[in-house]
């Protein structure tokens, strides 16, 4: 008897306004301590070890959706893009230019700095973030100096050292070296020489990204001493020649490969508003350092596991994807793969904006093979820009959007989304978006396959079992994955953007909440040997793939809490190198909420009045 | 203690002038018959099959190359080409128009037609074979009708499975639908109106690629019960609308998974050279019925192991191979791989280039991203023509040009390239071409991988024991293959294109003998149960993956025969979209040897004057 056989129609026939939603479920253990050491024992057996994978993929509808379905789309190995519009009301930022010049075209699009906005007596009772417009101000009006907020950071950094446990927002960190940085910025300063707007400003690095003289682990115990680091990756030295002082490297999931932040190697990171919950991740550091005020900003990866947008929306920040290849990889451990970029993280959409101008840019390479629309940011300070916003299209696909673990998040992006609609005129269309689940599948073999296969050269006996049980699973999971599964998801992968550009021929942005779940606890169980919950995962995951799986741009923005006073992201997915487009439509969001948000417990004044 | 592993230099870094020539060996058994079946038997069994296949990957240093070694570069997942510089001398056919357009294009660049050249009383002599323009030219004059040809053919086909045991060239064959073509084309010349150049002519369509209404069986014996044919494959299609007489679905070795053309389902096709010799595979119908005389021209595929080159050069014909997605694969059955084109095979290089500016344009998606240079032909009616070809720069890897099972091979290529500089002035330039091993083993990974993705969702427990063992075996090896090695095998493929693309800057045109090895003996123990011979396979794969795994353009043109006789290719590697340049030196090359070229043994002269 032959196996039954699924046939899927070609993508072009498939009826859409026939589309059921199927709410998502992942069935997996959920593992922490002896539990979990014995699982991992049994997941790296030779026979146990397949004989687990196999069910665990036939459980979740893997095997059957790569091994027994006819899919009749050729593959796409990585997100290929129709040629775009160029996008209106938005000022070009020149790639061949150097960063300064392209910091200061993104200027132009700000309105006027307003200092009696921010440095006014009153400002406590609303006080937020100070932005780096606002670092620029008190340095350039001697308010304070970078050497000054150096020693700040420096100490909080080292209380979070001295925690027990330890909970680390950097995993490499040299005050020498920062105060250096520092007086070098002050220098400048005193000269009346700064070299950008984010002269002087503090970022933090994600410990997978090369920022010389720190050695990269991807917060791993050993992967420096198998890989050394010579120079900054290309998007640090970009930012470094901006002026911006380097912090060191953040915490992270190990090797980028989950999405809570735990980490058993060198302490958690914990949630500024609530201590003893994740901060989400991988990017767990970066989104820990600018949500407690200690960086305006931090440089993260986005892959789906490793993510900005995860972290930045449990920690109430502004997290930016940009498209994939629109940034310059070249220096990040995951620079190898198909669904990674590196992106920034900050307090607010302007500083994610600046940051990205200084950094943004794709690499010769990419150029070349992808012809990417142009860098651009939008122009906020034009009169047309409140005209371009009343014509936005959103498209919300309901059922997906409430398909979220507790109902405060869905309400809550739900009311931005209408409040985007009655402030500033956006339309919202309903939207279908089909075969999610043969996303969440096509993304988890893709960013595996490709993370093992950076790793597989550099494993032996001894480097493997001394990585993480999370990471170890991980890895006897996307072991189990065959070079023909590799294909059928690209495959998979070519009717998915199919869907999404189909929605985009009707709408501007997709609306979703970042994720389905609001900061989860830590469990005290995994602080020693880390966690394995699947089911949460797939939460935090729930609505962010496309923009890791197609390379769509993508920012999560802060919009309230829920009752817990846990931060809710709202996210915006927009077109293929639609940045500025999103950027836009995310300052909107920013302005109807910003009055409204709470500082987190965890806070550094670092940059208070002296 | 760790596993030694091996560190690749980043490709750009790599010293060139310093790489070794290490002579290729595979190891693995020679099969067939009972020994055969054992093994595959043992190599579908669950553990000693992985046993066996991890041992012959270990043996080859697959293994080592992809899960041992640190690969700097990003994957390649499919040809990427740098944009290429216009071809100079060339008539550019317009994708965008219909192909009759594009055939009155291509007939531009041909010398003028002389009857007298072809349609003497002396012809007998010298006589090779009926071009397209003969056969243009026979119906446009009355001296025979498509009509009276079919019957020939029928006669012909019929003649060959008959045989004992069977040697079909056409897998499937109708009689009846030949004829109707043949009236209506004869109906055509008859009321003055012919389509095109080709009208009237006799063209095999290989089993892998759909031509309707026959079924589409890859050579196996189920393939269309679980597949069916709706409609013409593009290519098919376009030389359909020109007037074509679709003879049939030409034999194949089954599903293009082998070199040979061995067939045990329907019978082995017989080399017209030597009848107990292989054509060569996988398209050994196509390169069968064309050397025999019985049709002008064929439609195969090439990728590699599935090859267009090999059969053609075995069988003392022209095959090209056209750079990848330069043709439209809609409606083959490796219409989702990234080394598979589907090509031309016919007599002569004009013949060819006629079939190809018809059947030739990329699919819509593959224009967008890929970007494609315009599909063009040699200008050889230019007075322009000669001082071109004399700036043409050879490219020679000596070391790997002799690294042949037959010194004749190399002998006689060597001839052909020094008789070209002597007579057209081309120069001959030494290069280098490193990690030949590593092209094979991303080659394999790739062609494997993506082959085992297209057949996974068909495999029944029933279907699978229904492949041939040769099929079997080869699955069992692709099924080993895991994710990360996929990934792994298109970071050497980048590897690979930058070395390839460097010689292209010093050199126009790289030659190689096509195969390293003239047709192989057909063991009699193989008739029944097919054969594995993966030594014969790396000889005759030897010098064709370069027109795979990096999809350049490549073409085959015979140049004489080795000592019993059997005819010689030599191979003309071209720039990625330069199909015109290697088209114009295939006609040099052809003009030294045309007078020279033998009739083989097996001959149908379908056209002769009634």
């Amino acid at each position: 008897m032959s196996r039954k056989k699924r046939v899927m129609l070609p993508v072009a026939e498939v009826d859409i306004s026939n589309i059921k939603y199927t709410p998502q479920h992942i069935q997996a253990p959920h593992l922490t301590g002896f539990g979990f050491m014995l699982f991992t024992w049994l997941m790296e057996a030779p026979l146990i070890g397949s004989l687990i994978t196999s069910f665990l993929k036939h459980k979740n509808g893997v095997t059957e959706m790569l091994r027994n379905t006819v899919i009749p789309e050729r593959p796409m190995f990585r997100p290929e893009f129709p040629p775009q519009d160029p996008e209106t009301g938005v000022v070009v930022l020149d790639e061949d230019r150097h960063p300064i010049a392209r910091l200061e075209a993104a200027m132009e699009c700000l309105p006027l700095y307003d200092p009696s906005r921010h440095w006014n007596p009153d400002r406590s009772s609303n006080f937020l973030y100070w932005t780096i417009r606002d670092y620029a101000h008190a340095y350039r009006s001697d308010i304070t100096t970078p050497l000054i907020v150096a020693e700040r950071i420096i100490s909080a950094v080292d209380e979070f050292n001295g925690k027990k446990p330890p909970v680390p927002l950097l995993i490499s960190f040299n005050a020498d070296e920062v105060r250096k940085q520092a007086a070098d910025s002050t220098e400048r300063f005193r000269a009346g020489n700064p070299l950008s707007i984010i002269d002087g400003v503090f970022i933090a690095i994600k410990d997978d990204i090369d920022c010389y003289p720190h050695p990269t682990k991807g917060a791993t115990t050993w992967f420096h001493e198998v890989r050394t680091v010579k120079q900054d990756a290309v998007c640090v030295s970009r930012l470094r020649s901006c002026g911006v002082i380097l912090v060191g490297k953040a915490n992270m999931h190990e090797l980028g490969l989950g999405t809570t932040g735990n980490n058993p190697n060198y302490g958690t990171a914990r949630n500024p508003y609530s201590f003893e919950r994740y901060t989400g991740g991988s990017s767990s550091g970066p989104a820990a350092l600018v949500a407690s005020g200690i960086c305006s900003a931090a440089v993260g990866t986005d892959g789906g596991g490793c993510s900005v947008r995860i972290p930045s929306s449990l920690c109430g920040i502004v997290g930016l994807k940009t498209t994939f290849a629109r940034t310059d990889m070249t220096g990040s451990l995951c620079d190898c793969g198909t669904v990674e970029v590196v992106s920034p993280l900050a307090a607010t959409v302007e500083d994610a904006m600046l940051v990205y101008a200084a950094m943004a840019g794709s690499s010769r390479a990419d150029r070349i093979s992808l012809n990417p629309s142009p860098l651009c940011c939008p122009n906020l300070s034009s009169s047309n820009n409140l005209n371009i916003l009343q014509s936005v299209r959103l498209g919300k696909y309901t059922e997906w959007f409430n398909d979220v673990s507790n109902n405060d998040i869905s309400n809550k992006c739900e009311d931005a989304v209408n409040l985007l609609s009655a402030n500033f005129g956006c339309q919202i269309i309903e939207i279908t978006l089909p075969e999610l689940e043969e996303m969440r599948t096509a993304h988890v073999v893709s960013i595996g396959s490709e993370s093992l296969c950076g790793l597989n050269a550099y494993r032996g006996e001894r480097k493997y079992s001394e990585l993480t049980l999370d990471t170890r699973t991980s890895l006897a999971l996307f072991r189990s994955f065959s070079a023909a599964d590799y294909v059928a998801a690209q495959r998979l992968r070519r009717r998915i953007m199919y869907y999404y550009m189909e929605a985009f021929k009707k709408v501007d942005i997709i609306v979703t909440p970042t994720t389905g779940i609001t900061a989860p606890k830590i469990p005290l169980s995994s602080l020693q040997y880390g966690e394995s919950n699947y089911e949460t995962s797939g939460y935090l995951m729930r609505f962010i793939l496309a923009g890791n799986l197609l390379g769509l741009p993508a920012i999560s923005v802060p919009i309230g809490y829920d009752k817990q006073g846990l931060p809710i992201g709202l996210q915006l997915i927009g077109r293929p190198w639609s940045e500025a487009s999103i950027l836009r439509v995310a300052f909107a969001v920013e302005e109807l909420y910003l009055g409204h948000r709470k500082r987190p417990s965890q806070f550094y004044d670092v940059l208070q009045a002296t």
